[in-house]
């Protein structure tokens, strides 16, 4: 994790069943076009509420990945 | 989710089962009294521990609501 | 939770499966030496990517215990 | 502004005009049903975008009101 | 303090005393119509000059209590 | 505004008109190239004075928008 | 911009139009006084309420002038 | 408090008595020379400990002030 | 205070007279195993409510100590 | 620096020698595809520890860049 | 560093060698006016790119003095 | 960096040298009482100032190390 240079994106993943499972499918959707993600950090967690209870959760994430 | 004025409150929920599951009682528990709630963002994760282990999730949210 | 004076340190925990069992995994860790921890509190969620998907969780957490 | 006790909420106002107009929404509404509002702060200035355009603002503000 | 759910509201009290008659004034204020009160937490600390010294105090707090 | 995955960036925009019209001429701009735009938010007013006046306003918004 | 030192001053202006009125003002006041501003950065954005609606804007920013 | 432009300062006042007392003195010292003092917001609460006790206190206030 | 390193700790200490007390009780109880501690910084003033008004305050310190 | 609108991107440079140069490999490696750089504010500094002593330097840095 | 009232000012240095040197030329411009700076705090820390490469870094500090 | 947990403390390290020496400083102070440090990030740089110029730095980390 040294000598490279890394460029950081924001994402925010969408989920009905989790703040694990939205940060996954951020990551998988994202994985579709961008090679070399390494980490990420968790920078907010909301989500949606329908009819008194949570309907979605909405979590955002910045991506690191190695910029060659 | 435009042209209405939102209030938004701050709640505390419990659960020893994990954070999603405080989030979910809190929003519960309101729903009982407080109507048009529409989304929450998470602002505070904490929880107590006994004998070595987690006892209970604390998750502190902000949640909106219509004014009507 | 009143006369005591606390102390606090700061500790991350690891797991493959969530941000819950990386929290637990932390404080067992920690229960090992340390003993009348009480309240934790989240401060960073974080995690590595392998081959485009969340590889483990890093959790860290604020922990307070008294001083006795 | 001395010897008083206040009470804050918070309310997030709507306009597709811009800031202020999402401002005064917000308080005009909230005066239906709250009296001795004395000042606000804003705390968030956010807006839908529709067809590469601002559709309307969402600003945030908290309000402190006297409690009597 | 655990199976219960809190709500916050946020109080400014003031005082020509100190910080912690300003605190207990709008502690005292609230609890004419408010009950449950369990804890609080000094959010800001202001006051007024006049005549070249401090006329009086206001405390901001943020104020937990049970939801029942 | 749910089961998609969003990607957000920073944009900073220019006007000598105001806060809205920068905001206004940044999202302008990016439309010419990227599409599914939703929202914005402030992050950042500033501005340039010359001759002990504004000559122009420039505002820094986060923008979100689909990833497809 | 670059091989000059600069020092800030902290300054609030106010106006009953609008926030970049208000920022406006406190330039033009300032200006009297002092030579060399170049930038601004809004740091707060508050306001008064009289009768229910918006009496007047208190805008409150950072500015920059060269030291010569 | 309205139609006025203010200039803010910060200054830091030390005790060994205590808080109140700490900003106290920071004011009287700085009346000397200023005058229009309006307002304080209380920024940083330090101070030094000697022989394993409090020697005295340092508290960091930011005053504002009209320009007139 | 110069070519020294430092090692900061973090603490919370209890009193039901005020905040003063509550610092100075934490840096009496840390002091029978701690030496060399030099200065503090206040980081949270918080406090427990019981009937309708506070029944002691805590307050979260952070202390730096040499190292030698 | 005014008729512009800018975009912003987040990199992490690395460097055995020190921040400044950690900054600009960063800028250096960016610049092979990128064009119009304008600026940078450094954001997060860190670093990784080899047996007891830095091994290298792992400097954040914001870039703002022309959209042309 | 006790018995004292102290003011805070911000200035902004610039070098074309680095951070430390940016650092060293605003107290060397201030001290020609100033006396009684005691110390300082780093809070940005920015610079120019000029053709892909830093042109000079820009670093703002806080700087504190005697009143006397 | 993966399946272990990770303590952190905070040093502050000096130097009249800079700021990469003072973080060296600290780091290689704690080597001798500690081991398996793994990471460390700049939380604060700051300074004191004799006579017009730098006298010394003093930078704060937070170091991270295994619990083993």
């Amino acid at each position: 994790m040294s000598h490279h240079t890394y460029k950081h994106i924001e994402l925010t993943g969408s989920s009905d069943q989790g703040i694990e499972d939205a940060v996954s499918n951020a990551i998988t959707k994202a994985s579709e076009s961008l090679h070399g993600m390494r980490w990420f950090e968790v920078t907010d967690t909301r989500g949606h509420i329908e009819h008194g209870r949570v309907a979605h959760w909405q979590v955002t994430i910045k991506v690191g990945f190695t910029l060659d």
